[in-house]
């Protein structure tokens, strides 16, 4: 039987041969007679796994030398207050609302910072993006913090703002939870980069932090050890046990993002250009028809629209429960929207294949015809 | 083949049925088309699998019912900032230091509140438990912490402090990440319990905190949202994204618990009374061997002497490497000794059978026969 799709907003779904690996070797990693979750992680077998796993990352993202990689724990949520904590020391600091996590994020912010929200996109229901040229950042701001991809609203920065262009000298940071590893990430603007894991990457309860160096070393004294950047830089991420088969996870994800290979118009291509060749042949997919059926809506400005989180609306709230119901029955699931914003939503992540957009498609299309 | 022995002090050895049915629903969780990592934290399938570890920690433990069980993320090393962040109201609070973990928490105490350290046995090199009659307890201290179990000295309270009767007013907090559910708890004398998941629980990445209601609500405003014990329980623990594939382990380990049998003189024993007993079968198999061998020593004041970790000395240190070399050839992993202490330790979690330390023992004997 083929496995079910499963259009989760996250934890999300994995790989099939990555969990089929990681089942593969639960009693036994690789002839050592331990599982991954039983290795002290200060032997040389978890240590191997942990460096190969950041190797492999900071290749798909052609992560500069300059920046450490972190793996913290938390989630983008903890990370909300780790981040103000270890760049704003106590002065100002620049947000831009996009979405609701965006607003999540500059409201956690006010506990150690002055926060100045440059930008917001809420008179719109948070479906737009607000023009970079008319973005009030400050003349001092220790960083400046975007969302880059909005998972509740389904808003994606397709380019990120050029801060140096904008006159602005701030570092920038961003939350790009649900897009890691969907698409390259443009160092040159991008001074931080933090997410949860259980989008992109692998299991809930491991936290990624891809941060310049010279930005770590001004942590708050409130700033718990185990959350302070350079506590964690200076250990390898093994100051506090790090969750270790988290980290194994996100490692055989990653070697799966780099076996990518897709035969485009452009030729063919590998890894995270592989990827997200098929991100966008399924994003576009699915928006094309839902503007092209005359029954669904998705109110994301085009420029806006997110590949990732795809929030759509059945002509009538009453439809959405036999929506669901016929979904499950042809084994597509996690189909609810958020409560925040109603209707549907498809989180179409990197381990979505574009069968499942395919399939998903078809019944939209079904459903429609039967109910229009 | 039979798997090796694996005597790591955490992350730890596992029960192999534990681990034999993960791996088997690591695709599909019964029925569903999803692995757990791949369920939404929201969705019906995954809460029903949170609450059934709740309620089977619960049962085993005993917990009363005006205390909350919160499933949080940072490990012990986490929680050191997080206790007193929403239990000190930044005022006074005391600490007693028996070993390299209590003197951890205290130094991360300073950050936050007035640390008194009421009892130390650092002169002894944290070999021994300081009389609790002789602790210099406050008037007006916020809580008492104890490590009631020392994972590097292997150092065990095998009675818990009455503080009442010590004349004071107090909270107990225990810090007990390293014998959890390896015996049952004095809920009279403990106020909070906390604890990684790593040792007797589960896969690292998940911190067990067990606190009284009456305690929760009053963390200071520089508390992260994530690490509020009133937002996390408010919240049942999914305020962030918990970490819920170790959740779900965890609770096939409570599941696991829950099945053991052991029969004893004092007749059939089930769960956790199993569990004691047989901890307490392999400790004494252990200690008596290493003190009657002429050979080995172990340099915990006898009272003190820690069921779970258990440190000890070859006569030289040049033994020490094939000692190991011949440890892993019989099948018997990660015995080297924790680097501040040196020598050997074993560390004999739940999850090690009788067997495990039998074979130790035979080992052990062997090598002191042809080196002694």
């Amino acid at each position: 039987m083929t496995r079910p799709y499963n259009f989760a907003p996250g934890p999300a779904t994995l790989p099939e041969e990555v969990l089929q690996q990681a089942a593969s070797e639960m009693l036994d990693w690789r002839g050592t007679g331990m599982g991954v979750m039983e290795m002290s992680h200060r032997g040389k077998d978890f240590i191997s796994i942990a460096q190969q796993a950041e190797a492999d990352l900071r290749e798909i993202l052609s992560i500069p030398a300059h920046y450490k990689v972190l793996f913290m724990q938390g989630g983008a949520i903890a990370e909300n207050a780790v981040l103000p904590m270890n760049l704003s020391r106590g002065g100002r600091v620049d947000y831009a609302i996009t979405g609701s996590w965006s607003q999540k994020s500059a409201k956690e912010a006010r506990r150690y910072a002055d926060v100045q929200v440059v930008a917001s996109n809420e008179a719109d229901h948070h479906t737009t993006l607000p023009t970079y040229g008319s973005w009030q950042l400050s003349d001092n701001a220790a960083y400046v913090h975007v969302c880059s991809n909005e998972t509740v609203h389904g808003v994606e920065m397709h380019d990120l703002p050029d801060l140096a262009a904008l006159g602005s000298k701030a570092p920038l940071v961003i939350d790009c939870s649900s897009h890691i590893a969907s698409r390259p990430i443009d160092w040159s603007r991008v001074a931080v980069a933090y997410g949860g894991a259980q989008k992109n990457i692998g299991p809930a309860g491991m936290t990624m932090v891809i941060v310049r160096e010279d930005l770590i070393g001004h942590a708050l004294p409130i700033t718990p050890s185990a959350f302070d950047y350079k506590i964690v830089a200076d250990n390898e991420s093994m100051y506090n046990t790090p969750p270790t088969y988290a980290w194994y996870m996100a490692g055989l994800v990653f070697q799966w993002i780099k076996r990518q290979r897709e035969t485009t118009a452009q030729g063919e291509l590998t890894g995270l250009a592989a990827i997200e060749a098929r991100n966008v042949a399924k994003a576009t997919l699915l928006y094309d028809y839902l503007d092209a059926s005359g029954f669904y809506t998705n109110k994301v400005a085009a420029n806006a629209r997110s590949r990732m989180n795809v929030p759509f609306f059945l002509p009538s709230d009453d439809l959405n429960e036999p929506f669901l119901a016929g979904a499950k029955a042809h084994n597509l699931l996690q189909l609810k929207g958020h409560k925040s914003v109603g209707g549907m939503r498809a989180s179409i992540y990197n381990a979505m294949p574009l069968a499942g957009v395919q399939a998903l498609v078809a019944y939209l299309k079904d459903f429609a015809a039967s109910h229009g």
